[in-house]
């Protein structure tokens, strides 16, 4: 009786899926300062010309380059897992399969886009790489790409995270990569921060400031910016995980999927292994495809589908997405990958065309969920895959309720291991659940006055 | 151009092999404190008696249990890789092959054990473990274990560890495992010593007391002690890595392995990956199996082959080993878990009889090696592993010089992301090297004075 989906090495798939081949309606475009869709050139300071061409493409396969091939072998095909010991201690007659991303290198999925995106960066003649990192998951991520393909890079980490975090910033030292706090005095974005509020513990959007600001003004023109979600050349890159995951159930003799769950941050992990599955319910499947976000983090839930930006300084363009709006500031919960105020664009149109579906969880219940997970699975979950097992948990006991077999599919995104100190203060009943008011709520919202009317269908 | 060898979930070895029925002397029993052969009953009150059978048995080949099977197939096999990268960045015609033990749910090979161990004491009737651990490895594993046989566990684990350490502790409470500062006021030993020295740090000698004393003074008789290295069924629970390994490379197309390289502490990692390829050396295969110690713990290298006890406070009976005397205080280095006094007496026996050889290799070569291997294969290995590394380097820099192809395959026991301060502190250039004097080596020695001679052969 095997519990694990293996694909040989030679089965691991040879292209990704680009969604946005086949979305019933196509994309809305982003909008530069002028409100006109932006050019490729526009963005040509910032991402090198081949990713450009990646993230506007509408080719429905992109073949994988045979270097990122190679890197990625290491790890992949990651494996499929039945978790029959959590079904058992759930009693529900559902199936319930995982895929393992918590297997690469720096510990998540994030690693199968940064080996992409450095490699796109290293055949287009870059020499440097600039990224920013909350939590550290992407940071570290992109900091073994690049320790891969002999690229220099600098991380800007948010200097709370920074200081609280040290050991995803020992990663990325390892890999040889330089992470400094942000705000820093290496940027004029980061000097103007500091000169007003000398402790200001930094965010997120000041981190892609510093980081933006370090790629286009580096005078040889050989640096670049990295993002490690929300557009559509990260999601694309992220697809393998649901490539694979097709090909392993159906060697585990499941023909019909009925659902399959992801959480959300920006998107890309809920993106990698959805977007294959969006396509079979395009064709006609019957698949229930969820995206869980944390109930602090509503984007998909409660957030209006707008034009907005990626960042709090305004430096992206604007992107149809569901917004929190670009100046939100998400409650502290330990699951800092999903503490994003906006969503990807392609993600977001799949939930606006009634594609996937989005609920939003509670952090208690979703500690509990990792917890019954690590203590019959064995795998200790990140806090952000913790809520996908949430909601695998529920549809499994809903499966028990109506007596129904099903089959569930849901990614663990990553391990938890360097989030053992969430884990610790859920045990120790120090942490709480926090539902956003509508009051919390409208601060964010309010920056979007003035900007575009939600973008129609 | 596959880099990693993957097994079916079928290919999976199906029993155990045992090196004491092949080696050319019988091994030497353990002696009890009236100097005779220990009879499996007078260690009823530690172990359950399957595992003593185990212990002192001499069949070639021991079958899996299904239950325990089950369990590993989450993880194993486990993967078999090719470290070109490292070989590119060596300018090396070697191969150089490793078996990654790192993607096992506690992130090392001692889960191997675990599981088995947990087993078995179930299938006795057995409701509770105790166990010590120094860094967490061996801790965290077995904690790991009783999560999935529904054992309650309690883990003793070295007061200065338990605090510098905060991270394994919480994993072992993530699966439901008390872990408590030894010396603690649970036991006599422990009271003992607080009464002494409130102040004590602790040492695995210590917890080994307080973790054998909660087990054999439990009035419900359903407690037993488990421990992670050193005895014959912990090796030979390790030597799936090496039977896994050995199908690989036949996979891999290699029929001639010139070297097996691991580190080792107690024993059984380096058992683990060795002990199948020690038996083809028995039967006239050419192959250099090398075990790699710390210079600051040289117990292979330096210690005399002696009866000594297991454990500071003499509890356990004496073994045939290497051995630094059970006194032995090492230096603080970064791979905590090569500080033992001793050494597994079957490996010893394979060093004294020439079947496999012993280095010691300096803290900061090691730490080097791992940032090389850290950056071209993208796996950040446990410091103990390292060891393993640094003479793997040295063995692809000498075919270098030689010109000639070799076959160099090694366990990674496990990754270093709980030990990533070690990485900090060297990169920092905060670590020394440190050789034992011989007065150093005299204090820990002078206690074997008294006990029987060194064994012969």
């Amino acid at each position: 009786m095997s519990n694990r989906a293996i694909l040989a090495d030679n089965d691991i798939p040879r292209q990704w899926y680009n969604l946005a081949a086949d979305l019933p309606h196509a994309p809305l475009p982003p909008l530069g300062p002028d409100g006109q869709p932006v050019k490729p050139e526009q963005l040509a300071a910032v991402f090198p010309m081949n990713l450009i061409e990646q993230e506007m493409s509408q080719e429905r396969h992109i073949t994988i380059p045979d270097e990122v091939l190679e890197i990625m072998l290491r790890y992949r095909p990651t494996p499929l897992h039945r978790a029959r010991a959590l079904e058992a201690a759930l009693k529900t007659p559902a199936r319930i399969y995982f895929k393992n991303e918590s297997v690469s290198p720096a510990g998540s999925h994030k690693v199968n886009t940064a080996i992409a995106q450095a490699y796109y960066n290293k055949q287009a003649g870059i020499e440097r790489i600039t990224s920013e990192t909350g939590a550290g998951q992407w940071g570290s991520s992109i900091a073994f790409a690049c320790s891969q393909f002999g690229l220099e890079c600098k991380v800007y980490m948010v200097k709370v995270s920074f200081e609280q975090k040290p050991f995803r910033k020992m990663m990325m030292k390892t890999w040889g990569v330089d992470c400094i706090s942000s705000p820093s005095m290496e940027t004029q974005a980061g000097r103007d921060i500091l000169a007003v509020d000398p402790d200001c513990g930094g965010s997120l959007g000041i981190a892609i400031s510093e980081a933006v600001e370090a790629a286009v003004t580096d005078p040889t023109g050989k640096t670049r910016y990295t993002l490690g979600s929300v557009l559509n050349h990260v999601l694309l890159h992220q697809t393998i995980i649901g490539l694979e995951a097709q090909k392993q159930l159906a060697a585990m003799g499941e023909r019909k999927i009925d659902k399959v769950i992801a959480c959300v941050g920006g998107g890309s992990n809920f993106a990698g292994i959805a977007f294959p599955f969006v396509k079979e319910k395009i064709n006609g499947a019957d698949i229930d495809i969820i995206a869980v976000e944390p109930a602090s983090c509503p984007t998909l839930t409660r957030a209006p589908y707008v034009y907005d930006h990626g960042d709090v300084a305004r430096m992206t363009p604007l992107m149809a997405m569901h917004s929190l709006g670009h100046t939100f500031m998400p409650p502290g919960i330990h699951a800092g990958g999903l503490r994003y105020h906006g969503m990807a664009p392609l993600v977001s149109q799949t939930v606006v065309e009634g594609l996937t579906r989005a609920v939003a969880i509670q952090q208690l219940e979703c500690f509990e969920a990792a917890v019954l997970f690590a203590r019959t699975e064995g795998i200790i979950p990140a806090p952000e895959s913790s809520h996908a097992i949430a909601q695998v948990i529920r549809e499994a006991k809903q499966a028990r309720e109506e007596g129904k077999e099903r089959v569930i599919l849901f990614n663990l995104s990553g391990h938890g291991l360097m989030d053992l100190s969430g884990y610790s203060d859920f045990l120790d009943g120090k942490l709480s659940d926090h539902s956003l008011s509508d009051e919390e709520m409208a601060k964010g919202l309010v920056c979007l006055e003035g900007l575009p009317k939600p973008a129609g269908r």
